[in-house]
Protein backbone atom coordinates (compact mmCIF):
# COMPACT_ATOMS: atom_id res chain seq x y z
CA UNK A 1 0.00 0.00 0.00
CA UNK A 2 1.42 3.59 -1.28
CA UNK A 3 0.67 6.61 0.26
CA UNK A 4 -0.38 8.85 -2.33
CA UNK A 5 -2.00 12.72 -2.64
CA UNK A 6 -3.49 14.69 0.68
CA UNK A 7 -7.41 14.30 -0.28
CA UNK A 8 -7.99 16.38 3.20
CA UNK A 9 -6.88 18.10 5.92
CA UNK A 10 -9.35 18.72 8.82
CA UNK A 11 -8.40 19.83 12.07
CA UNK A 12 -6.73 17.32 13.72
CA UNK A 13 -5.78 14.41 10.50
CA UNK A 14 -4.80 14.11 7.20
CA UNK A 15 -6.39 11.95 4.49
CA UNK A 16 -4.49 10.67 2.13
CA UNK A 17 -5.20 8.50 -1.52
CA UNK A 18 -3.86 5.18 -1.53
CA UNK A 19 -3.53 3.07 -5.04
CA UNK A 20 -6.69 1.14 -3.57
CA UNK A 21 -9.57 3.87 -4.11
CA UNK A 22 -11.43 2.14 -1.80
CA UNK A 23 -8.86 2.61 0.79
CA UNK A 24 -7.36 6.05 2.73
CA UNK A 25 -4.31 6.48 4.82
CA UNK A 26 -4.91 8.89 7.51
CA UNK A 27 -1.91 10.62 9.73
CA UNK A 28 -3.30 11.86 13.06
CA UNK A 29 -1.99 15.61 13.71
CA UNK A 30 -0.53 17.36 17.20
CA UNK A 31 -3.51 19.81 16.34
CA UNK A 32 -5.73 20.40 19.12
CA UNK A 33 -8.68 23.02 19.00
CA UNK A 34 -11.61 24.25 20.68
CA UNK A 35 -14.31 26.74 20.36
CA UNK A 36 -15.09 25.80 16.83
CA UNK A 37 -11.32 26.22 16.11
CA UNK A 38 -11.46 29.61 17.66
CA UNK A 39 -9.08 27.92 20.43
CA UNK A 40 -5.74 26.07 18.55
CA UNK A 41 -2.55 24.37 19.68
CA UNK A 42 0.05 22.36 18.54
CA UNK A 43 0.61 19.56 20.96
CA UNK A 44 3.15 17.23 20.83
CA UNK A 45 1.87 13.34 21.16
CA UNK A 46 -1.19 14.36 21.11
CA UNK A 47 -1.73 12.86 17.08
CA UNK A 48 0.12 9.55 18.34
CA UNK A 49 -2.00 8.92 21.99
CA UNK A 50 -5.70 9.46 19.37
CA UNK A 51 -4.05 7.13 16.80
CA UNK A 52 -3.61 4.52 18.99
CA UNK A 53 -6.73 5.21 21.37
CA UNK A 54 -9.32 4.76 18.34
CA UNK A 55 -6.97 1.83 16.53
CA UNK A 56 -7.82 -0.14 19.93
CA UNK A 57 -11.82 1.46 20.28
CA UNK A 58 -12.21 0.60 16.73
CA UNK A 59 -11.03 -2.73 16.95
CA UNK A 60 -13.11 -3.65 19.78
CA UNK A 61 -15.97 -2.17 18.41
CA UNK A 62 -15.34 -4.64 15.04
CA UNK A 63 -15.74 -7.40 17.76
CA UNK A 64 -18.99 -6.65 19.20
CA UNK A 65 -20.46 -6.47 15.56
CA UNK A 66 -20.37 -2.67 14.66
CA UNK A 67 -19.43 -2.26 11.17
CA UNK A 68 -16.65 0.71 10.78
CA UNK A 69 -14.23 2.07 8.51
CA UNK A 70 -11.16 0.69 10.45
CA UNK A 71 -8.70 -1.22 8.33
CA UNK A 72 -5.29 -1.56 10.65
CA UNK A 73 -3.06 0.99 12.62
CA UNK A 74 0.63 1.28 10.36
CA UNK A 75 2.21 3.38 12.62
CA UNK A 76 2.29 5.77 15.64
CA UNK A 77 0.85 7.97 13.76
CA UNK A 78 -0.69 6.73 11.08
CA UNK A 79 -4.08 4.24 9.97
CA UNK A 80 -5.72 2.53 6.96
CA UNK A 81 -9.38 3.31 6.47
CA UNK A 82 -12.31 2.40 4.21
CA UNK A 83 -12.77 5.22 2.08
CA UNK A 84 -16.36 6.30 2.70
CA UNK A 85 -18.36 9.42 1.89
CA UNK A 86 -18.88 10.99 5.22
CA UNK A 87 -22.43 12.19 6.49
CA UNK A 88 -22.05 15.77 7.80
CA UNK A 89 -23.62 15.09 10.64
CA UNK A 90 -22.39 15.00 14.33
CA UNK A 91 -24.15 12.51 16.57
CA UNK A 92 -24.13 13.15 20.12
CA UNK A 93 -24.95 10.46 22.62
CA UNK A 94 -25.25 11.30 26.00
CA UNK A 95 -25.41 9.24 29.15
CA UNK A 96 -24.87 11.83 31.87
CA UNK A 97 -25.42 15.52 31.57
CA UNK A 98 -22.34 18.11 30.26
CA UNK A 99 -21.11 20.43 28.12
CA UNK A 100 -23.67 22.49 25.78
CA UNK A 101 -26.36 20.13 27.14
CA UNK A 102 -26.39 21.38 30.78
CA UNK A 103 -26.31 24.94 29.24
CA UNK A 104 -28.92 24.42 26.69
CA UNK A 105 -31.19 23.17 29.65
CA UNK A 106 -29.53 24.24 32.93
CA UNK A 107 -28.92 20.57 33.92
CA UNK A 108 -25.93 20.19 36.54
CA UNK A 109 -23.12 18.50 35.13
CA UNK A 110 -23.46 15.29 36.11
CA UNK A 111 -26.83 14.84 36.11
CA UNK A 112 -27.43 11.00 35.25
CA UNK A 113 -29.98 10.90 32.12
CA UNK A 114 -32.57 7.60 32.64
CA UNK A 115 -32.11 6.98 28.89
CA UNK A 116 -28.97 7.89 26.46
CA UNK A 117 -29.96 11.00 24.65
CA UNK A 118 -29.48 10.91 20.67
CA UNK A 119 -28.37 14.63 19.32
CA UNK A 120 -27.72 15.78 15.86
CA UNK A 121 -25.68 18.62 14.89
CA UNK A 122 -24.97 19.59 11.41
CA UNK A 123 -21.40 19.65 10.76
CA UNK A 124 -20.71 23.01 9.01
CA UNK A 125 -18.19 25.31 10.41
CA UNK A 126 -19.45 28.65 9.01
CA UNK A 127 -23.13 27.65 10.41
CA UNK A 128 -20.95 26.37 13.91
CA UNK A 129 -22.46 23.33 13.85
CA UNK A 130 -26.08 23.77 15.14
CA UNK A 131 -28.05 21.27 16.35
CA UNK A 132 -30.91 19.86 13.97
CA UNK A 133 -33.72 17.75 14.12
CA UNK A 134 -34.89 15.16 11.51
CA UNK A 135 -37.26 17.70 9.54
CA UNK A 136 -34.36 20.08 8.93
CA UNK A 137 -32.42 16.60 7.93
CA UNK A 138 -34.61 15.50 5.68
CA UNK A 139 -34.89 19.21 4.24
CA UNK A 140 -31.13 19.31 4.03
CA UNK A 141 -31.09 15.93 2.04
CA UNK A 142 -28.09 15.32 4.56
CA UNK A 143 -29.95 11.79 5.03
CA UNK A 144 -33.17 9.89 4.68
CA UNK A 145 -35.13 9.13 7.32
CA UNK A 146 -33.86 5.38 7.28
CA UNK A 147 -30.84 6.44 7.56
CA UNK A 148 -31.30 8.37 10.50
CA UNK A 149 -33.06 5.24 11.73
CA UNK A 150 -29.77 3.31 11.32
CA UNK A 151 -27.36 6.21 12.74
CA UNK A 152 -29.87 5.83 15.77
CA UNK A 153 -29.75 2.40 16.33
CA UNK A 154 -25.57 2.48 15.95
CA UNK A 155 -25.11 5.30 18.10
CA UNK A 156 -26.90 3.22 20.87
CA UNK A 157 -24.98 0.15 20.02
CA UNK A 158 -21.73 1.68 20.00
CA UNK A 159 -22.77 3.95 23.63
CA UNK A 160 -23.96 0.45 24.97
CA UNK A 161 -20.37 -1.55 23.76
CA UNK A 162 -18.50 1.73 25.20
CA UNK A 163 -20.32 2.18 28.48
CA UNK A 164 -19.19 -1.87 28.95
CA UNK A 165 -15.38 -0.78 27.60
CA UNK A 166 -14.87 2.24 29.46
CA UNK A 167 -16.35 0.96 32.36
CA UNK A 168 -14.21 -2.34 32.64
CA UNK A 169 -11.01 0.38 32.92
CA UNK A 170 -13.00 1.96 35.93
CA UNK A 171 -14.13 5.06 33.07
CA UNK A 172 -17.60 6.35 33.28
CA UNK A 173 -18.32 7.72 29.70
CA UNK A 174 -20.31 10.71 29.80
CA UNK A 175 -20.90 11.76 26.29
CA UNK A 176 -19.44 11.21 22.78
CA UNK A 177 -19.39 12.43 19.59
CA UNK A 178 -19.53 10.05 16.19
CA UNK A 179 -19.53 10.23 12.30
CA UNK A 180 -20.82 7.99 10.17
CA UNK A 181 -20.22 7.45 6.23
CA UNK A 182 -21.48 5.91 3.16
CA UNK A 183 -19.73 3.16 1.00
CA UNK A 184 -20.38 3.12 -2.58
CA UNK A 185 -23.28 0.77 -2.10
CA UNK A 186 -24.66 3.12 0.46
CA UNK A 187 -23.97 0.64 3.18
CA UNK A 188 -23.35 2.61 6.50
CA UNK A 189 -19.82 2.38 8.48
CA UNK A 190 -19.30 4.19 11.86
CA UNK A 191 -16.25 6.56 11.11
CA UNK A 192 -13.77 9.64 12.03
CA UNK A 193 -12.60 8.63 15.52
CA UNK A 194 -12.97 7.61 19.08
CA UNK A 195 -10.87 9.48 21.53
CA UNK A 196 -10.63 11.68 24.53
CA UNK A 197 -11.16 14.31 21.82
CA UNK A 198 -14.41 12.87 21.30
CA UNK A 199 -15.68 11.52 24.39
CA UNK A 200 -16.24 13.05 27.73
CA UNK A 201 -14.77 10.40 30.06
CA UNK A 202 -14.82 10.43 33.84
CA UNK A 203 -12.39 8.63 36.51
CA UNK A 204 -15.10 6.86 38.40
CA UNK A 205 -13.18 6.49 41.81
CA UNK A 206 -12.20 10.54 41.24
CA UNK A 207 -14.67 12.21 38.82
CA UNK A 208 -11.83 13.76 37.30
CA UNK A 209 -11.85 15.03 33.57
CA UNK A 210 -10.05 12.02 31.26
CA UNK A 211 -10.96 13.91 27.81
CA UNK A 212 -10.22 17.13 25.75
CA UNK A 213 -12.22 19.25 28.61
CA UNK A 214 -8.95 19.55 30.39
CA UNK A 215 -8.20 21.20 27.12
CA UNK A 216 -11.12 23.55 26.57
CA UNK A 217 -11.43 24.23 30.22
CA UNK A 218 -7.35 25.16 30.61
CA UNK A 219 -7.23 22.55 33.50
CA UNK A 220 -3.96 21.48 32.71
CA UNK A 221 -2.13 19.20 30.07
CA UNK A 222 -3.83 16.84 27.91
CA UNK A 223 -1.04 14.53 27.25
CA UNK A 224 -0.36 12.54 30.54
CA UNK A 225 -4.55 12.50 30.73
CA UNK A 226 -4.69 10.75 27.27
CA UNK A 227 -2.24 8.35 27.97
CA UNK A 228 -3.72 7.04 30.98
CA UNK A 229 -6.37 6.46 28.90
CA UNK A 230 -4.08 4.26 26.18
CA UNK A 231 -2.50 2.94 29.68
CA UNK A 232 -5.59 1.57 30.71
CA UNK A 233 -6.99 0.52 27.39
CA UNK A 234 -3.32 -1.10 26.85
CA UNK A 235 -3.67 -3.45 30.51
CA UNK A 236 -7.00 -4.52 29.55
CA UNK A 237 -6.27 -6.26 26.54
CA UNK A 238 -3.47 -8.34 28.59
CA UNK B 1 -68.97 35.59 34.81
CA UNK B 2 -67.18 38.19 37.17
CA UNK B 3 -63.41 39.70 36.46
CA UNK B 4 -61.51 38.04 39.32
CA UNK B 5 -58.35 38.26 40.77
CA UNK B 6 -55.00 38.56 38.46
CA UNK B 7 -53.38 35.03 37.97
CA UNK B 8 -50.78 35.33 35.53
CA UNK B 9 -49.09 38.45 33.40
CA UNK B 10 -46.94 37.59 30.15
CA UNK B 11 -45.26 40.01 28.06
CA UNK B 12 -48.89 40.36 25.89
CA UNK B 13 -51.44 39.27 27.78
CA UNK B 14 -53.05 39.52 31.78
CA UNK B 15 -55.20 36.43 32.94
CA UNK B 16 -57.68 36.85 35.26
CA UNK B 17 -59.61 34.11 37.47
CA UNK B 18 -63.62 34.37 36.96
CA UNK B 19 -66.07 32.75 39.26
CA UNK B 20 -65.71 29.80 37.32
CA UNK B 21 -62.49 27.66 37.73
CA UNK B 22 -62.63 26.40 34.64
CA UNK B 23 -63.02 29.82 32.54
CA UNK B 24 -59.72 32.77 32.47
CA UNK B 25 -60.57 36.04 31.98
CA UNK B 26 -57.58 37.34 29.45
CA UNK B 27 -57.46 40.84 28.80
CA UNK B 28 -54.65 41.64 25.36
CA UNK B 29 -52.14 44.70 26.62
CA UNK B 30 -50.21 46.68 24.10
CA UNK B 31 -47.13 45.80 24.81
CA UNK B 32 -45.01 44.62 22.15
CA UNK B 33 -41.52 42.98 22.52
CA UNK B 34 -39.00 41.17 20.66
CA UNK B 35 -35.38 39.79 21.15
CA UNK B 36 -36.98 37.97 24.16
CA UNK B 37 -37.84 40.66 25.77
CA UNK B 38 -34.71 43.18 25.05
CA UNK B 39 -36.80 45.06 22.67
CA UNK B 40 -40.26 46.24 24.63
CA UNK B 41 -42.70 49.21 23.59
CA UNK B 42 -46.09 50.38 24.50
CA UNK B 43 -48.30 50.59 21.11
CA UNK B 44 -51.89 51.76 21.44
CA UNK B 45 -54.11 49.46 19.72
CA UNK B 46 -52.10 46.41 19.48
CA UNK B 47 -53.90 44.54 22.51
CA UNK B 48 -57.26 45.43 20.76
CA UNK B 49 -56.19 44.01 17.17
CA UNK B 50 -54.41 40.76 18.57
CA UNK B 51 -57.34 40.32 20.56
CA UNK B 52 -59.88 40.74 17.52
CA UNK B 53 -57.98 38.39 15.24
CA UNK B 54 -57.18 35.89 17.45
CA UNK B 55 -61.18 35.29 18.51
CA UNK B 56 -61.82 35.05 14.41
CA UNK B 57 -59.25 32.58 13.94
CA UNK B 58 -59.90 30.16 17.31
CA UNK B 59 -63.39 30.36 15.87
CA UNK B 60 -62.52 29.57 12.34
CA UNK B 61 -60.04 26.27 13.88
CA UNK B 62 -63.46 25.69 16.09
CA UNK B 63 -65.19 25.14 13.06
CA UNK B 64 -62.15 22.81 11.52
CA UNK B 65 -62.45 20.58 14.26
CA UNK B 66 -59.38 21.61 16.24
CA UNK B 67 -59.93 21.80 20.00
CA UNK B 68 -58.98 24.97 21.56
CA UNK B 69 -59.13 26.77 24.61
CA UNK B 70 -61.39 29.69 23.33
CA UNK B 71 -64.95 30.64 24.55
CA UNK B 72 -65.46 33.70 23.47
CA UNK B 73 -64.64 37.59 22.99
CA UNK B 74 -65.73 39.74 25.72
CA UNK B 75 -65.15 43.51 24.80
CA UNK B 76 -62.22 44.91 22.29
CA UNK B 77 -59.28 43.78 24.64
CA UNK B 78 -61.02 40.95 26.71
CA UNK B 79 -62.08 37.08 26.02
CA UNK B 80 -63.09 34.33 27.97
CA UNK B 81 -61.40 31.09 27.39
CA UNK B 82 -60.79 27.62 28.84
CA UNK B 83 -58.64 27.09 32.22
CA UNK B 84 -55.69 24.68 30.80
CA UNK B 85 -52.06 23.87 32.32
CA UNK B 86 -50.06 25.12 29.37
CA UNK B 87 -47.00 22.85 28.18
CA UNK B 88 -44.17 24.82 28.09
CA UNK B 89 -43.09 24.68 24.53
CA UNK B 90 -43.60 26.81 21.34
CA UNK B 91 -44.42 24.68 18.59
CA UNK B 92 -43.36 26.27 15.50
CA UNK B 93 -44.66 25.43 11.71
CA UNK B 94 -42.88 26.54 9.20
CA UNK B 95 -43.75 26.27 5.36
CA UNK B 96 -41.22 28.64 3.86
CA UNK B 97 -37.80 29.98 5.05
CA UNK B 98 -37.79 32.75 7.18
CA UNK B 99 -36.11 33.92 10.71
CA UNK B 100 -34.01 31.92 12.89
CA UNK B 101 -34.37 28.67 10.33
CA UNK B 102 -32.63 30.86 7.75
CA UNK B 103 -30.29 32.15 10.10
CA UNK B 104 -29.42 28.59 11.74
CA UNK B 105 -29.35 26.66 8.49
CA UNK B 106 -28.42 29.54 6.27
CA UNK B 107 -31.05 28.97 3.88
CA UNK B 108 -32.61 32.57 2.03
CA UNK B 109 -35.66 33.67 3.48
CA UNK B 110 -38.48 32.76 0.97
CA UNK B 111 -37.55 29.13 0.04
CA UNK B 112 -40.26 27.14 -0.06
CA UNK B 113 -39.94 24.25 2.05
CA UNK B 114 -41.57 20.74 0.56
CA UNK B 115 -42.99 19.87 3.33
CA UNK B 116 -43.79 21.61 6.74
CA UNK B 117 -41.68 21.11 9.26
CA UNK B 118 -42.47 20.97 13.48
CA UNK B 119 -39.91 22.42 15.75
CA UNK B 120 -40.10 22.73 19.40
CA UNK B 121 -38.87 25.44 21.55
CA UNK B 122 -38.70 25.23 25.46
CA UNK B 123 -40.71 28.21 26.96
CA UNK B 124 -37.80 29.59 28.96
CA UNK B 125 -36.65 33.09 29.25
CA UNK B 126 -33.63 32.16 31.27
CA UNK B 127 -32.38 29.78 28.87
CA UNK B 128 -33.68 31.89 25.71
CA UNK B 129 -36.55 29.97 24.34
CA UNK B 130 -33.52 26.96 23.21
CA UNK B 131 -34.59 24.79 20.58
CA UNK B 132 -35.36 21.39 22.11
CA UNK B 133 -35.56 17.25 20.47
CA UNK B 134 -38.19 14.79 21.84
CA UNK B 135 -35.12 13.08 23.90
CA UNK B 136 -35.23 16.30 25.97
CA UNK B 137 -38.49 17.04 26.14
CA UNK B 138 -38.85 13.44 27.88
CA UNK B 139 -35.70 13.93 29.91
CA UNK B 140 -37.44 17.03 31.42
CA UNK B 141 -40.99 15.23 31.71
CA UNK B 142 -42.50 18.33 29.79
CA UNK B 143 -44.72 16.27 27.78
CA UNK B 144 -44.84 12.58 26.86
CA UNK B 145 -44.24 10.48 23.60
CA UNK B 146 -48.04 10.54 23.02
CA UNK B 147 -48.65 13.81 23.73
CA UNK B 148 -45.62 14.96 21.73
CA UNK B 149 -47.44 13.04 18.78
CA UNK B 150 -50.69 14.52 19.68
CA UNK B 151 -48.93 18.11 18.92
CA UNK B 152 -47.00 17.27 16.09
CA UNK B 153 -50.66 16.13 14.66
CA UNK B 154 -52.63 18.99 16.07
CA UNK B 155 -50.04 21.04 14.83
CA UNK B 156 -50.03 20.65 10.81
CA UNK B 157 -53.93 20.22 10.68
CA UNK B 158 -53.67 23.72 12.25
CA UNK B 159 -50.90 24.38 9.26
CA UNK B 160 -53.49 23.25 6.51
CA UNK B 161 -56.31 25.25 8.37
CA UNK B 162 -54.69 28.52 8.12
CA UNK B 163 -52.84 27.80 4.97
CA UNK B 164 -56.33 28.20 3.58
CA UNK B 165 -57.30 30.99 5.49
CA UNK B 166 -54.95 33.44 4.70
CA UNK B 167 -54.83 31.89 1.35
CA UNK B 168 -58.48 33.15 1.17
CA UNK B 169 -57.14 36.69 2.04
CA UNK B 170 -54.30 36.86 -0.44
CA UNK B 171 -51.61 36.23 2.94
CA UNK B 172 -49.19 33.72 2.48
CA UNK B 173 -48.86 31.71 5.61
CA UNK B 174 -44.75 31.21 6.18
CA UNK B 175 -44.33 30.13 9.75
CA UNK B 176 -46.13 30.65 13.00
CA UNK B 177 -46.05 29.41 16.44
CA UNK B 178 -48.49 27.69 18.47
CA UNK B 179 -48.71 27.07 22.47
CA UNK B 180 -51.09 23.92 23.57
CA UNK B 181 -52.39 23.27 27.39
CA UNK B 182 -54.09 20.42 29.58
CA UNK B 183 -57.22 20.17 30.24
CA UNK B 184 -57.90 18.26 33.99
CA UNK B 185 -58.77 14.99 32.13
CA UNK B 186 -55.27 15.78 30.21
CA UNK B 187 -57.51 16.60 26.66
CA UNK B 188 -55.22 18.72 25.09
CA UNK B 189 -56.25 21.97 23.40
CA UNK B 190 -54.79 24.78 21.40
CA UNK B 191 -54.02 27.82 23.85
CA UNK B 192 -52.21 31.08 23.65
CA UNK B 193 -53.11 33.54 20.47
CA UNK B 194 -52.69 33.25 16.93
CA UNK B 195 -52.38 36.73 15.92
CA UNK B 196 -49.47 39.07 13.58
CA UNK B 197 -47.47 38.57 16.85
CA UNK B 198 -47.23 34.93 16.38
CA UNK B 199 -47.37 34.27 12.32
CA UNK B 200 -44.92 35.30 9.58
CA UNK B 201 -47.68 36.39 6.72
CA UNK B 202 -46.84 37.88 3.79
CA UNK B 203 -49.01 39.70 1.18
CA UNK B 204 -49.05 37.69 -1.67
CA UNK B 205 -48.85 40.34 -4.42
CA UNK B 206 -46.10 42.51 -2.72
CA UNK B 207 -44.61 40.05 -0.15
CA UNK B 208 -44.66 42.72 2.26
CA UNK B 209 -44.94 41.83 5.87
CA UNK B 210 -47.85 41.50 7.70
CA UNK B 211 -46.59 40.76 10.99
CA UNK B 212 -44.21 41.72 13.92
CA UNK B 213 -41.20 41.34 11.77
CA UNK B 214 -42.23 45.39 11.08
CA UNK B 215 -41.28 45.64 14.58
CA UNK B 216 -38.75 43.01 15.02
CA UNK B 217 -36.84 44.42 12.05
CA UNK B 218 -37.78 48.47 12.78
CA UNK B 219 -39.90 48.57 9.22
CA UNK B 220 -42.60 51.10 10.70
CA UNK B 221 -45.41 50.95 12.28
CA UNK B 222 -47.90 47.88 13.22
CA UNK B 223 -50.89 48.85 13.72
CA UNK B 224 -51.98 49.47 10.02
CA UNK B 225 -50.60 46.44 8.78
CA UNK B 226 -52.14 44.64 12.04
CA UNK B 227 -55.71 46.55 10.92
CA UNK B 228 -55.20 45.26 7.70
CA UNK B 229 -55.29 41.64 8.68
CA UNK B 230 -58.50 42.26 10.83
CA UNK B 231 -59.64 43.70 7.52
CA UNK B 232 -59.31 41.21 5.35
CA UNK B 233 -60.38 38.57 8.25
CA UNK B 234 -63.68 40.78 8.40
CA UNK B 235 -64.26 41.00 4.78
CA UNK B 236 -63.93 37.37 4.55
CA UNK B 237 -66.82 36.55 6.96
CA UNK B 238 -69.02 38.92 4.77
Amino acid sequence: MKKGTLLYEGKAKQLFQTDDPEVIWVEYLNQATALNGAKKDQINGKGELNNQITSLIFDFLASKGIKNHFIKRLSATEQLIQSVEIIPLEVVVRNVAAGSFSKRLAIPEGTALKKPIVEFYYKNDALDDPMIIDDHIRFLEIATGEELAILRQMALEVDQALIELFDSMAIQLIDFKLEFGRQKDDTILLADEISPDTCRLWDKKTQEHLDKDIYRRDLGDIIPVYQEVLNRLEKRGE
